[in-house]
């Protein structure tokens, strides 16, 4: 069915979805570079030409992908996926601009790197401290508001594309009853999303404020909340949190990392006078309540292995909640500090490698495979251990106080799979191209989780330009992967191979 | 209801189900003792008076517990899984009367470790090169025995038992049809345990045979086969098979473990004429694909880290099989020599680790997670590839030509998750322990598995004396559980606090 080309239509739109959501991500993306421009110019800033340049180029290429091209009826979830995968990839791409436009990092891949990992709230960087030296204020300003625009389009992706497509929340569980069909998709995407991007807005303001009162400046008070209400990571210091040794400053991220990592939903509950939400939902029970335990063990392992009471309680809070809600700030002050958690005692690090798969609650910006999936996994094999003492018993699984049916146990399985066996398969590249096993298996975690540090030679107080150039390209694709919930890189992929496929035979 | 007691009848027999089943073992395993004393005569041994009081003790003790208890009408799933376990427990404390009787070894911690990694077809030691000089010939012959005792154990668990309690096996799947009834079980056990038993030692024959013609005389080529059949790894050598340094050894035991890897049932119908079944059945196929692919990847990284492509495929070769089978036999020649995979390039270890996870397949004498489970739970994670492309479409996972039911998906998925947080957990207690993080975690996931060597500093060059006695301890318990499945081992534990928890409060 060809629809008949409206008289006074100027052009042509091509029905693409995917064309479409990048160009509009484009825009807004171009909106942030001018704002940054203004921020560089108010520090006294060298770089404001180019990030104006890099905004002139995103916005004319965003805004012709969004004039051109418009949105079907019908929308099947393999268009949702490529679009939203896509539309990432694009928008990185346009976001590695102000990195070679102000002339700091001479190499595509290495900008490209930063981006996507800014994008995806994953926050592990290559800059060496020279490079914070040398960055125009602006620019570091926009390596900070790339996590924060990640963020927003992670919100959208979490509270209202996923459940649409029955991947991942609580929606998932309740998908006994007949799930909302895909005419319905665009006013509660956009319903939602306005709703939640106003909370979004409201905590980023009010991290801004709170940091501002610890005394570490408006720059990098807001700097650090636009990485911090995304669970990004990146900081506009070198030494990260660790340059301002300030267990004030700790406490307020501490906080925010919490709330950051735990359901935007229930966020939005409490702003309306619900704040009780909170202690009523499982996930966040078990997601606090395993902060705490993380807490606590990293304490006493810590403090067993010499460092007194008040330090060890000290990095345990800060580093099992930057990594519980994958943040990934790092408090140490330099290599070989007390916050360097790469050299802490073994045990301590087992416990953070498992807060790296975890992550924080569904319905958050954060990454790793979410409290829920454990939540529900866990169910299920306390289950098989009762279930061998009566094996003809049904015994369901609950997660508060749904049922979990069968069904869903199969898809969550299937999606822990291939989270395992996709950081498997990047521990064997990375691993081949050289790095140590911790090295490379820490690594490929903290980048499907978008944690931002890893361990052994890529801890908080070292960087991931260790990592050689194609081995940050793997490390990239799998913030790219992890931050989509698997299936939408995935599948996208399958897609361009299909096509290519076409391709190639029709020559 | 109290039974009458007949006339005549001497003792009134207690009903327990574990003290006959563990005096019903202590039996045979003292008959054990006896041969190996015959052993340490024609050897010129010294140990044949330490070994026959060893044999003494076990055969009154047996015999008594045999004599005085009764199996009663009724089976129920956690009688027989508690009488699983204590016998095990109970046969490898016997099991470690030898190494103390003998004089060998001075700590019963030390004997018991060796014992339980014995009976449990491991083929961890922490026998030192001093040991293996000093230990008698019939002792050395009690080691290897162990093993076989351990395997026959295991072919009655993994064909009758265990799928009769509805855990693991093909059984598992088909399980949709009305499963045995508990008084089935008893002939069912009987007769199955006997035809397998009866291939079992025709194999052990026949690899006895085929060792002994390669030159490496009779005493090791039948200690030898004792340990391959089972899958279980001890050698009488102390460099393991880098003693004999031979390819034509290498190549019998590779053969040897394969077989030993895959499932009794498909050996017993290729001795009945039937060998294709080997090839209809879709688990072996999935399992020698998976080895061929290792050995592949092995040699490729082997190479291209500087062996010679002979030397890579040799080496590639033995170690995948015996980790892909859980044997664990080790050809190093020494520590750094090609055969010491715990220097090999970090890519290999990780191949070699994947291996350790998954082990062989169901209804063998092999250990790990099997891959029939594997193959399930990739079942699963592909079905969830596919489903995300089209979500309303009902999706059955296949295995072979079976349908695998949601329920079964769910069953299975619960196991794997039981045994990664087993394997977590004990990671933790060894690395608080002081041990690395891949020492801890690599001698984890052996013990689970059943492997033998493990990375780090417990490699195939070196032993599990590394590790200290309480360590040993928790890597002991390990074996048994994973030995054992899981289930019966963990419930035994629930009934034993349950157990003591009436006993304190009646108090």
């Amino acid at each position: 069915m060809t629809a008949p080309i409206a008289l006074g239509t100027p052009l042509r739109r091509v029905r693409s979805v995917w064309v479409h959501m990048a160009g509009l991500s484009l825009v807004f993306t171009s909106a942030g570079m001018v704002v940054c421009a203004g921020v560089d110019v108010i520090e006294g800033g060298h770089g404001a030409a180019g990030l104006i340049l890099a905004a002139g180029v995103t916005a004319l290429v965003g805004e012709a992908m969004r004039r051109g091209s418009r949105v079907g009826e019908e929308l099947n979830p393999r268009a949702v996926f490529v679009a939203v995968s896509l539309s990432w990839v694009i928008t990185a791409v346009a976001g590695a601009l102000p990195y070679l436009f102000t002339g700091l990092l001479g190499s595509f891949e290495g900008a490209l790197f930063e981006s996507i990992s800014g994008f995806t709230c994953s926050g592990s960087s290559i800059f060496s401290a020279a490079d914070f030296a040398d960055a125009t204020p602006g620019l570091l300003f926009w390596r900070q508001m790339t996590q924060w625009f990640g963020g927003m389009g992670i919100i959208v992706l979490a509270v209202a594309v996923l459940p649409f497509l029955g991947v991942g929340g609580l929606e998932l569980i309740r998908a006994e009853a007949p799930g909302p069909t895909s005419d319905r998709l665009a006013p509660r995407v956009s319903e939602t999303a306005k709703r939640l991007w106003a909370v979004y807005v409201i905590f980023t303001i009010a991290s801004a404020v709170a940091l501002f009162v610890t005394g570490i400046g408006w720059f990098d008070a807001a700097g650090l909340s636009l990485a911090l209400v995304s669970t990004g990571g990146f900081a506009p210091e070198a030494a990260s949190i660790g340059a301002y040794d300030s267990v004030a400053v700790e406490v307020v991220l501490i906080i925010g990392m919490v709330i950051g990592g735990a359901s935007f939903t229930l966020l939005y509950a409490a702003l309306k006078g619900r704040p009780l939400d909170y202690l009523r939902n499982s996930e966040f029970r078990a997601y606090v309540t395993g902060l705490f335990v993380g807490i606590a063990a990293v304490t006493v392992f810590l403090t067993t292995t010499g460092s007194a009471f008040g330090e060890s309680l000290r990095m345990a809070a800060f580093n099992v909640v930057t990594l519980g809600t994958s943040t990934g700030f790092g408090n140490a002050t330099g290599a070989g500090s007390p916050g360097d958690f790469a050299l802490w005692a073994p045990a301590a690090q087992v416990v953070l490698l498992l807060f790296m798969w975890v992550g924080g609650m569904t319905g958050s910006t954060s990454g790793g495979m979410k409290v829920l999936r454990a939540q529900v996994m866990a169910g299920v094999a306390w289950r098989e251990l009762r279930r061998a003492e009566r094996p003809r018993i049904e015994l369901p699984v609950k997660q508060g106080r749904e049922v979990v049916g069968d069904a869903v146990v199969g898809r969550i399985a299937g999606f822990v799979l291939l989270y395992v066996v996709i950081v498997m398969a990047a521990t064997l590249a990375l691993t081949l191209a050289g790095n140590d096993i911790l090295t490379g298996f820490s690594g490929a975690v903290s980048a499907m989780g978008n944690m931002g540090p890893a361990l052994g030679e890529a801890g908080p107080a070292s960087s991931f330009a260790v990592y050689s150039g194609p081995e940050r390209m793997i490390l990239a694709a799998l913030m790219l992967i992890g931050r989509l919930e698997v299936f939408p890189m995935v599948l996208s992929l399958v897609v361009a191979a299909n096509w290519l496929g076409r391709r190639v035979r029709s020559r």
